[in-house]
């Protein structure tokens, strides 16, 4: 949820498509194609590759994006990697769709950055265990939604080997990626080999970047040949997504690339000053920061992440997840979306975490 | 596809809607509380009962809203009654979900209005065949896509009963509900009644009705038991649905009502137009004829329904689709959505066809 409303002239823009005759109309199921090519820049610009116009696909939001994309790698009865805690509506879905999910726990010790080494045991001994229902895809989200971890690009590389190895899809959901002020420039190497790109499926939401979620569009790139089947399923669920912020993204894209470059400023100093200010709590401590969360430790042992997220909202007015929302064994931790609040309402967290008795 | 924009305050309301700040953030999963007020008396206007506000969603348009419904009543392996010919979509999203698909044949002689008796009949043998992959849910399109057939409100009540005794849902898209003029002002009782209602999830669309299908608002209404479960689909799926557009329908729907009744009237006549036209074409033939479209059984027995529509298309200049597109057994028909062209297109239909050797 951002924090702060979108710029006000992406504001006028979206007024003024939302008013246009033509944008009440059917328009094209995989997307505009002025945003299309507007968004193959964008790509092209970060990953050092440019997507070709048969490549990518505008949908009606990231969520929407990811149920088409297991609807087309995977049947019921087959089986998703997944890595946890997971994105909730992650594993929902594949609840939903009847398909397996396959959990790779990540861990404290290592910032809740997933190995492909206990991935591929994972995955040796699913196939030995479920020989009729393949894994066909490894799901990675990064930046991580819960924990807030960026994972580093060799990771990621060794993921799309293993993926490939395994005969399985790579997707990786990048909803965050604009928020890794920071981190290394290029997220990852994947687009620029023809190789890594075959069992590739990216997501990305514009609802974060530019704080536009009631709008509600996300972006999928893939092969062509994925694409061909993506584009029957969205068919199906969207027809198209909602065409006058597909226009006003044609725009903004280009034109608010600074103003987003200084979200990201303002957020990764609002990540510092959470930090620091976590400092005051004693007991409480951040496993891994990055992009929009903080996925932090808390004292309380003999109490589960509901009850002390309860705690903070009813007792110190702060509204954090507790970590059993994000999958098994997560009751030590809960996640803080930092990025939602003010520099002050950040710094201050600590202080008033350490009121709670 | 809606053949006019929306008149020019709609745009204005939709304009001013999507330039607000605060409708760029996330809303309510089943929707804008002031678009589910408005929605649920517009229910009560046309069905005499007025729905709770937990018994409606707002979806980003009617397919998601059919994705969804069927994703909560139904898994892979289970299935459902859809009579044939059926809305491509429809049929499509049962594949891709595992879910059977048991055509319910309909037939020129009943003008496409399916056999209550003959789906009993069916029923039963498919029962007898698949007990391990119950049918759990029947689905019928009235006005119906592609026939045009308006099924009466008795036969309606049938298939309702008939649901229930087979303990299966009973799902109605009325996505072309407000293009009846001269059928009876009710189009069923279902909603007058505790116990039809139990098992009824209804679909409609804003798109066709509002002309703005690029703005991707549907509805569904479902029992509050029923909806529980939706929520957590759609939560999934959509988060919410275009939240610039809820604002604008909360006002269109009382506001817009006789431009609706007007462009409702404008279709009729051009139904008639059409179908008076249509005289001139010897050898072609309406099987039904409602609300949108027109069911056509072409003269060229030796050639398929997509031999004789891209003839239409490049001899002269008419798009048809072919009614193979729409099921099994369908090669000797078209469907024509004549309320997409104007008054003299619909009349000159006919002498056009003539012209085709």
């Amino acid at each position: 949820v951002p924090g702060a409303p979108p710029p006000r002239e992406m504001l006028e823009r979206l007024g003024q498509a939302a008013a246009a005759a033509d944008i009440a109309a059917y328009g094209a199921i995989r997307g505009e194609a002025e945003l299309i090519d507007a968004y193959a820049a964008d790509i092209g610009g970060h990953y050092g590759w440019v997507p070709g116009g048969d490549e990518i696909a505008i949908t009606a939001g990231c969520n929407e994006a990811f149920v088409v994309a297991m609807m087309a790698v995977a049947k019921a009865g087959e089986a998703v990697l997944l890595p946890s805690p997971w994105y909730f509506n992650h594993e929902m879905t594949l609840r939903m769709l009847g398909i397996r999910c396959v959990p790779l726990p990540t861990h404290a010790r290592r910032g809740f950055v997933p190995d492909p080494e206990e991935a591929a045991e994972i995955l040796r001994a699913d196939r030995a265990r479920n020989p009729g229902s393949p894994v066909r895809c490894i799901v990675l989200v990064t930046p991580n939604n819960p924990t807030g971890a960026i994972y580093p690009a060799a990771v990621i590389a060794a993921f799309s080997k293993l993926a490939s190895t395994h005969g399985s899809w790579l997707l990786l959901d990048e909803t965050y990626r604009d928020f890794r002020a920071g981190a290394p420039s290029r997220p990852h190497a994947l687009f620029e080999n023809a190789d890594s790109r075959r069992g590739l499926i990216q997501l990305y939401s514009f609802s974060k970047a530019y704080a536009i979620p009631g709008h509600r569009v996300g972006a999928l790139v893939a092969s062509s040949d994925a694409m061909a089947e993506i584009a029957k399923v969205l068919d199906c669920i969207q027809i198209c997504a909602p065409r006058h912020a597909q226009r006003a993204l044609t725009w903004a894209i280009p034109a608010l690339a600074d103003w987003r470059a200084d979200t990201a400023r303002q957020i990764a100093r609002r990540a510092a000053l959470f930090a620091e200010g976590l400092g005051a709590a004693r007991g409480w401590t951040i496993e891994a920061i990055g992009a929009y969360f903080a996925y932090i430790r808390h004292p309380f042992l003999d109490q589960s992440g509901t009850d002390v997220a309860r705690r903070l909202a009813t007792e110190i007015g702060i509204l954090a997840l507790p970590g059993s929302y994000f999958g098994p064994g997560q009751a030590p931790f809960l996640r803080f979306a930092y990025a939602n609040t003010s520099d002050e309402g950040a710094m201050a967290v600590g202080s008033r975490l350490a009121g709670l008795v």
